[in-house]
């Protein structure tokens, strides 16, 4: 490390001595590390742009979630992004510009959103919502003792096997059931089976080793071979893009009915067609549905999907967790003992990666 | 297989022939299958005395939950009963004779009730409750968004780690808490460790390889030992004896207070004490709690437990699921073929066991 650095992190929180401390032991040298709490006393958030600008004076590393004007930060060299996306930052100079580095906090919310997945499809299964209001009217009432379902050797079908659907997949297998896997790319290889990307140890699937088949394609027929296989279960876990807009609409309601697969939205509202939906709830060809996104949101109250049938919706929480700052944190400091190594980055995304254009 | 053999089925549903010819295929010789279906038309179950004796003439070998008037089975040389446990038939003669086998169906309720367990504590660690308000009044509300926690590196206590408590153990492990177990005998060798007893394949934790600590013993000293640990969830999963009534009293919830740990009670009733449970609950000693079973059953409406602060009750359904029976005659077949093969059945009570009172 030749160079003087001085980061910057802008988080809803203040200064962790401890950890500051802990990355400048880890670190070679001469880094100086600059706080700036985006919290205000009544709990809103500052928006970036009206931040004083002369706390970005000399930084050359940004830990941050939204951007920040160009000409504010002349000198940053890497960027470490708070959120596992970037879309925010597509159209950024410093995201257009190869002398600078990117990476993303992708992986870290795998844990809990996959809790949320499982907690869903759990308490669907077992009548929860029905003995809650039974326990609301102080009735003891064993019903429903011939249809509870539990889990071994049902099926779950994952479309988008990342850092979240291998954490469900993990959770699918030690309850008992089979897994197939769907990938826009073909993972032909154990090599390519792997999961490249932040991974907490001893989680989700690093090796790709628990899918009993794998499928994959970019092709609506590919899509439907997936979905015809028959599942219990069906995990959305694939990024918004426009070739995923609207991708699980009426035929492929139709396709799901063969089970009357039980349907997981985690990813983006606008990948499930929601008219067809409610139209596959309303008339049974699917169990249910579990929605932690929506198109729009925040959903209008008037919105036919709040009531539809056997449709349980939380509004976007399922990333959220107390631990969540601190495994964030983590990524930026083996991202700086990386950066000063001069190895590949982790979740970095590459100057070809942020210019090319699906 | 000398001797002729008359098999009879006393269940809840009519004879299933694909599985009779499939025993019949692998026993050698001998067997007489004989059915009879104890639930009536209107959905309610026949009393075993109201049958008509004569069913049971020449009966050899016996599947039952309930005990059957032993002059009406004077021939009988196995009985595999169909529940986990054996109390019904303490006192009754065949129970006591050591030319009578036994064996029950413990562990096969393990997948649904550890499911159970793991909707119960996810479901409340993710404040599914709010936000199932929330939706019934058409209301995108984010909040609670500082408090959600995931369960990475969390600790839970598995008190009674059998069949159940291993597959609770299995799902807490994939979730990456860490493990505590707590048993009646000590555990010191990987032998003693390993599971006895029906496990499904590749469920579980046959071996007892996934608790990081074992703690063992007969006395207060020792359960608070093992209570003072700390737990963010705690799991009650052993069974009802005299040292184990009203087992989790004042004293230990105030060893969970240090970490308010959720306590979660799939064994029986009366190993809480109800008192002290709602005292912990509303004074916060505890973050919550969930019961599948009270002390009585049914519990009655004006009972101050249905109104206690977080707390779940469901009326002792955990251990139902549309695969249970298809579990419990599996275990028929193989101890049928054990038995014809001279081999230790499994499950089974041996005589030993049966008369040895604690």
């Amino acid at each position: 490390m030749a160079s003087h650095d001085v980061l910057l992190i802008l988080t809803a929180t203040d200064r962790d001595e401890q950890w500051e401390q802990n990355l400048l032991e880890r670190l070679p040298g001469n880094l100086e590390v600059k706080w700036e709490n985006l919290r205000t006393s009544d709990g809103s958030m500052k928006n970036v742009k009206d931040l004083d600008r002369s706390i970005f004076e000399d930084v050359t590393i940004l830990f941050t979630y939204a951007p920040v004007p160009v000409e504010w930060i002349p000198k940053v060299r890497f960027v470490q992004l708070s959120s596992a996306g970037s879309d925010l930052w597509a159209q950024h100079p410093k995201f257009l510009d190869s002398g600078v580095k990117f990476a993303t906090t992708s992986g870290s919310t795998a844990p809990q959103i996959a809790e949320w997945v499982i907690a869903a499809w759990l308490k669907f299964q077992h009548y929860f919502a029905a003995y809650e209001q039974f326990q609301r009217e102080c009735s003891w009432r064993p019903e429903f003792t011939r249809q509870i379902e539990d889990s071994v050797g049902l099926r779950v079908g994952i479309l988008g096997y990342g850092a979240i659907g291998r954490q469900v997949g993990r959770l699918c297998r030690a309850l008992g059931m089979e897994l197939y896997a769907f990938t826009a790319n073909e993972r032909p290889s154990a090599e390519s089976r792997r999961h490249r990307g932040f991974n907490i140890p001893d989680l989700g699937d690093a090796n790709g080793e628990l899918p009993s088949k794998w499928f994959h394609g970019k092709t609506k027929e590919a899509l439907n071979d997936f979905l015809s296989q028959g599942y219990d279960l069906l995990i959305i876990s694939l990024p918004l893009t426009k070739l995923s807009e609207k991708l699980i609409s009426v035929e492929q309601f139709n396709l799901l009915s063969k089970r009357k697969t039980f349907v997981v939205n985690v990813a983006r509202g606008p990948i499930v067609d929601q008219d067809a939906l409610i139209q596959a709830l309303e008339t049974g060809l699917i169990r249910g549905a579990a929605l932690d996104v929506t198109d729009p949101e925040p959903l209008p109250a008037e919105h036919p999907l709040w009531k539809a049938k056997n449709c349980m919706i939380t509004p976007h929480v399922s990333w959220l967790s107390t631990h969540q700052l601190g495994r964030i944190k983590g990524i930026l400091a083996d991202n700086l003992e990386r950066l000063y190594k001069g190895e590949k980055l982790m979740n970095e995304l590459t100057y070809e990666t942020r210019t090319h254009h699906e």
